[in-house]
C-alpha cells in the first residue's frame, strides 16, 4: 500500500508554525510517503534543525504570505502566495495527494471547494463528523460548511455520509436519518418536510426522522442536516462537555474524599478523554472535493496534527473520494440533479 | 404573598395518574393555595385514600377522557372531557391561576395557545429553558414550541426571553443574543441576517450572535433561536450527557481503583446531577400563554411534578405574565408587529 504524499499549510493555527511543523516530524515517520511544509522558509527550517530533523521526506515549500484567522475566507483565492493558496495549488496540480490546514476554517473551504475542486457529481462539499457514543460512532454532515441549505444539498450529504460511515468507519449498509423534531414522516421543518420523500428514493439505507437524542445514542449511523444546525449541535456539544468538566471539578474541591476519589478515578477518565478529545482525532474531513482536505481545530497541537495527517491517509489509501464519485453515480436518480430544487 | 390555585392534569406522562397525584400531595405542603387534580375521579381518590390525604386544599375534579402521548396534539381541542382540556379550561375561566401537565408536549402547548389564549402582543409563545454553565444559568428560547419561525418571531423570543431572565432568574440587564454561527454581524444563515437588526432597535441589552460555545459558557444571559434547531440542541444535550455518563462507567468498571474512585466521588457528582436533574427543575415554561402553563417531562415523577408546580408558583407570585404583557408593549416599536414580516 502506497502512502500519499501530504500538503500541510504551516502557518495556519493559533500554535502555528511551531506545533504544525512538530506534528509534520512525528507524522513523517508513520504515515506519509513526502510531507510538503509550506509557509514561512526560514522559520520552518529553524524549527526542523533545532529538532534535529534531517529527514528527505519533509520538503519545505516557502510562501511569503499567511491568511489571518478572522479575514474574510474569500481572501485566500485573492492571496495567491499565501501558504494555505499554495498548499492547495499543490494539491491540485497533483504534486500532493491531500491537505492538511489548521487555519481559518472558511479560507480551508474556499480552497478546496475553488482550488482543488468539488467532485463532478457533488454541488457542495460538506464536513462531516464521526461523534462518539457508547455503541461507536456516528457521522454528523454537514457541520458548516453549508448555512442555508436545499433538499438537494441535504440528499448530497446523504450519500457522502453514506461513503464516509460505510469506507472510513467501516459500517456495512449504515442507518442514515435526517436531523428533525419528532418521529414520524411529516414532522420537522420545511427544508426536512421536502428533503425527506427524495431520501426514501435514493436507495440508502434511510430510517427516517433522527431526533436530537438520536446523535449520542448510537441509534443511526449517518445523520444529515444543514451546516447551520450541524455547526450549532458540534460548538454546543464541545461547550457542555467543557462546563460539565467545571462544574464537576467545582464540586470535587468541596471535599477531601471526592479529591482522593477523582484521583482514583483519574486514568478510567483520562481513557474516556481520548475517545472525546479533538486532538486524538485530529481533523475534520471536506467531503465531496476532488482530494482529501484535513480541516483540524484552531487550537491544534502537534499531536492534533500527526493525527490530521493520518486522517488523511486514512482517506487515500481507502480511496474515498473514487468510492464517493462512484456512490454519487449510483445513488442519485438519473437526471435528479436537474430537476430537483 | 398569596399562593395561586394550580389546576394539575392528572392523566398525563408516563407515570400518571399516580405519580402525579403524589407529586400533588408534595407540593400542596409548600408551593399552592388549592390543587386541582384534574383526571379519573375514581383513580386519584383511590391514591389520595392510599396516602392517607385529607387535605381540603386538594380538590379533585373529575374528567373521563385522556389524551394520548401519540395522538395529533390538535385533538385536544375535540376531547372536551379530557383531563388536560378540563384543566386547560379551568385555567382559561379563572377557576386556576396556572396549570402544569406532563402529558403530550404538543396538546399541551396547543391548550395553552388556543384554550388559555396568548398575550395580546405575543403571536406565538414559545417554551423558555433555564440551562445551567458553571456561572449561573442562559435561557434558551425557544425549544420546541415553533418549528418554522420569522424574524418578527425571534423578536418577539427575546423580549420574553429578557423578561425570564430579569423577572424569575433575577438577572438585571440581561445580555441577549441571537443563535448564529460565526460572531459577526452579517454571519449566519438567512433567518439570522434579517432578525439581527431588528432586535438592534428594542432597547434590549443586544449583544449580537451567539455561537454553539455560548450556549453552556455563561458568555450570555439570553439566547433566542427557532423552535427547531432548539428542540435539536435541548435533546443532543440530554442525548451527550446520558452517553458520557455512560462511556465513563464502561471505563469504571474495567478497574477496582477506578470503582473505589466513583464511591468516593459520589457525593460530588450527586451534587453536581442535581444541577443538570430534569426532575430538580421539574418543568419548562411555555412563555407568553396569558397564565402560567409548565410542561414537564413525560417521565416526571412525583418529585418533578412537585417542583413544576413550585415553578407554576414562582411565576405567578413573580407576576410574570403581567411584566411581559408590559414588557411587550415597552420594546417592541410602534406598528412592528404589522409591518415586520
Amino acid at each position: 500500500m502506497s502512502l500519499p504524499k501530504i500538503a500541510v499549510d504551516c502557518m495556519g493555527g493559533d500554535y502555528a508554525p511551531e506545533e504544525i511543523v512538530k506534528g509534520c516530524i512525528w507524522a513523517s515517520k508513520e504515515f506519509a510517503q513526502t510531507i510538503f511544509l509550506v509557509g514561512d522558509e526560514q522559520r520552518i527550517k529553524e524549527i526542523l534543525k533545532r529538532e534535529g530533523v534531517k529527514d528527505e521526506r519533509l520538503v519545505v515549500v516557502h510562501a511569503k504570505d499567511t491568511i489571518g484567522m478572522h479575514e474574510p475566507p474569500s481572501n485566500v483565492l485573492k492571496k495567491k502566495e499565501s501558504s494555505l493558496y499554495i498548499a492547495g495549488k499543490l494539491v491540485k496540480d497533483g504534486v500532493a495527494d491531500g491537505l492538511v490546514s489548521a487555519g481559518n476554517t472558511g479560507a480551508v473551504l474556499t480552497v478546496g471547494k475553488f482550488v482543488i475542486g468539488a467532485i463532478e457529481e457533488v454541488e457542495r462539499p460538506a464536513i462531516g463528523v464521526a461523534l462518539p457514543n457508547p455503541k461507536g460512532k456516528t457521522v454528523l454532515i454537514d457541520v458548516g460548511a453549508n448555512v442555508d441549505c436545499k433538499p438537494k444539498h441535504l440528499v448530497q450529504f446523504a450519500i457522502i455520509g453514506h461513503t464516509y460511515a460505510e469506507e472510513i468507519l467501516g459500517i456495512q449498509n449504515p442507518r442514515v436519518g435526517i436531523l428533525s423534531i419528532g418521529e414520524e414522516e411529516g414532522k420537522g421543518n420545511e427544508l426536512v418536510k421536502e428533503t425527506y420523500p427524495l431520501l426514501k428514493q435514493l436507495g440508502l439505507n434511510f430510517l427516517g426522522n433522527a431526533e436530537g437524542r438520536d446523535i449520542y445514542a448510537g441509534t443511526f449511523d449517518v445523520i444529515v442536516c444543514d451546516g447551520f444546525v450541524g455547526n450549532i449541535i458540534l460548538k454546543a456539544s464541545e461547550s457542555l462537555g467543557m462546563a460539565v468538566v467545571q462544574m464537576i471539578k467545582e464540586e470535587i474541591k468541596k471535599s477531601l474524599l471526592a479529591k482522593i476519589g477523582a484521583f482514583l478515578l483519574m486514568p478510567a477518565l483520562n481513557n474516556f478523554k481520548k475517545k472525546a478529545d479533538f486532538t486524538e482525532y485530529g481533523g475534520i474531513p471536506l467531503l465531496g472535493a476532488k482530494k482529501p482536505v484535513i480541516i483540524t481545530h484552531g487550537r491544534a497541537n502537534a499531536k492534533a496534527i500527526k493525527n490530521a495527517i493520518k486522517v488523511a491517509t486514512e482517506f487515500y489509501t481507502h480511496h474515498f473520494n473514487e468510492k464517493l464519485a462512484s456512490n454519487m453515480k449510483k445513488f442519485m436518480p438519473e437526471g435528479a440533479k436537474a430537476s430537483w430544487a
